[in-house]
């Protein structure tokens, strides 16, 4: 029996089929530009050729149609029936207060994620077309909506909540709600599943280290901390985020550049972060530090505030959580960049962390990279959102 | 030979005189509502009876003439003439990135202040003031500006810049300056003295807290980090600032509650915080925890993430630092409240930080407060931000 992963954007779909006798990638593919002129779709078998055909995509729901045969199509699918495919997980940005847990989709359901579209307006309207087009293209077929805010709902109120205004909090939902929740609850369970620790008491730290960054910390699997808040805007220095900032610089920059809110929150989002720092030159971690290699100081200024961002937030969450069993790289960075892993971990020495050179200079492998008298297990624990949202649809289609 | 300490605000003047063979205050005063109709001097020389008197002070130099007249005063005086005051030591907020140090006072040093009027609108302009006040008031007698923000020019640019466009710092000198920085290099200096760590290396964490509240990092007595940045507000949950927010918080207040920037950072520094998280209710730490004690839901929560916060911030200087030698509490809270140390220090059991209950049910007392035994000392340090300012103003002036 398998499992379709959807992740829908406002004029793309992104598919995997998992079989989940043994969780393997049965395809996976992409439709592009939904609704433009030239919508296309590629489609990927492992072990086939990958087809790409230009078609017309109307709307989402042709688009779903077109990948439902794809898939059961005798020459290019590796289903022989609808009825293979026992359920449909759709990645949902954002499930506000209401989604503690992943969920069957019904009318009420929907109802909620349309009234999240002020907190995500940029995936929730999407997401939420995604599911409306299985709804008509296979009715009948379960929908499970995995929230990426829902592992940040094991907060507390002392760690949703910001210093400001309760009322704030009240009326309009102004919180903490954390992202990539999905990739931080896929690696912290792994990491307990991978080391045999406590499932009740494990503490684990995960850098979700990609464009987009994040930071958890846990116990027993419940998040106590993450970096990203009410929006993905806060917490690491990333591609393009700025993450933290003293709120007053947002009042500064509108005065001294006659901007309006809207413009500086959207160069805090799409010109800060490395890109910004950098005059405006580099977005891609590996053009940082190939430029830091290459002798540019602005570059290595750069990467220098990056990386003291991150051991700053492992620290903090060493001290809430009292101590840690295992801190998790994932994402492009994370899982790739040994370099990185080594610059953070350095910083920890006192505390008995130590890194094995040559497990540490493995690509996304997913091992131990610690030493084995390190005081802390270290991993590379390459992240799968896809198969998270599979799980959790399995479990409860 | 003595010192005057200064610090003025816009309708204010405090003063300091200490006698610098053994740094005792010889006398101390206030001169409030200057400018205005109901101005008055209030005046204590240790071990006579306070003085206090209305007296029409139009200006700042009327204020420092009086101040002058009572300190060579017969009766209630402690000098006999001017001459035994050397120099006078004032409080500037703002440095800006012109000061890397305290400084003499001459025209420059004065059109240096003047040109930081924008990065401390509320202070710089009347520290000015006070400068200028004594120049006219008592001719050729030294000043010397110390600085609230020169502690955090050692920074370095991986520390002050933000994850923002690289020009704004550039063209608006956007960046983390520090405040704080008389009471936390005072703190830092004593700690190593008291403890007779390596003038070089010793890597001491300071939490100055009050109703402002801060902390700082520094090695060798060189700042590596501080909580605060371009203004005060960033960092600590304080007693009516939020400290560190989601930058798209303020886009979301200013959107429902249709306020403008200024409306939205005046509620961030004047009724966020303890203040805004009790709805309204609370200002005063003591009276937190006196409501927690009364089984106050919302306080208990309000202490939570207040205490959450300054943990997670000296977890984060620990990383830093890779390990520390010494962490002290200064400021109203920090030097006066044991629970308050203890709720913060039991997080850090991991690394073998211990507090000796006895010692640490203490208020207010220089000492050592951990267990012999503790792999850091921790101590309750009583900052004093006057004697910083006139030890400053000796070596310079």
């Amino acid at each position: 029996m398998s499992i379709l992963v959807l992740n829908c954007g406002s004029s793309s779909l992104k598919y995997q089929l998992i079989d989940m006798k043994d969780e393997k990638v049965l395809a996976k593919g992409l439709c592009e530009r939904i609704g433009e002129d030239m919508s296309k779709i590629i489609h990927k078998v492992p072990g086939k050729e990958d087809y790409s055909k230009e078609v017309k995509f109307e709307t989402h729901t042709e688009a779903v149609k077109m990948v439902f045969d794809l898939l059961t199509d005798s020459d290019k699918g590796v289903v022989k029936s609808i009825d293979e495919i026992e359920a449909i997980g759709h990645r949902v940005l954002h499930g506000g207060t209401k989604f503690t847990q992943s969920t069957k989709v019904d009318a009420k359901v929907k109802d909620a994620i349309r009234e999240c579209f002020d907190l995500g307006p940029l995936h929730n309207p999407a997401n939420l077309m995604g599911i409306e087009a299985c709804e008509k293209a296979v009715p009948g077929k379960p929908n499970v909506a995995v929230f990426d805010t829902t592992f940040g709902m094991s907060l507390g109120a002392a760690g949703y909540l910001y210093g400001i205004p309760y009322e704030y909090y009240e009326k309009y939902g102004i919180r903490r709600y954390g992202f990539h929740g999905t990739s931080h609850m896929y690696v912290t369970a792994e990491a307990i599943k991978f080391n045999k620790l406590d499932k009740d008491k494990a503490k684990i730290i995960v850098c979700h280290l990609g464009n987009g960054a994040s930071i958890s910390a846990s116990i027993g699997g419940k998040c106590v901390d993450t970096s990203m808040g009410l929006t993905p805007l806060e917490g690491l220095i990333m591609g393009t985020r700025s993450g933290d900032i003293d709120p007053a610089v947002i009042q500064y920059i509108m005065k001294k550049e006659n901007k309006t809110i809207d413009e500086v929150l959207d160069i805090l989002n799409k010109k800060s972060g490395y890109y910004g720092m950098t005059n405006y030159k580099i977005r891609d971690h590996r053009d940082l530090t190939a430029a830091v290699e290459a002798g540019d100081e602005n570059a290595k200024i750069t990467l220098k505030a990056y990386e003291r961002r991150i051991i700053k937030y492992i620290g903090a969450y060493i001290a809430l959580l009292n101590g840690v069993d295992c801190i998790c790289f994932a994402g492009g960075i994370g899982e790739n960049s040994g370099y990185t892993r080594q610059a953070l971990m350095n910083h920890f020495s006192y505390m008995g962390i130590k890194l094995d050179p040559e497990k540490n200079s493995h690509k996304g492998v997913m091992e131990v990279i610690s030493t084995p008298d390190s005081s802390v297990i270290v991993m590379d624990l390459p992240t799968n959102e896809e198969l998270m949202i599979a799980r959790e649809t399995l479990r409860l289609k």
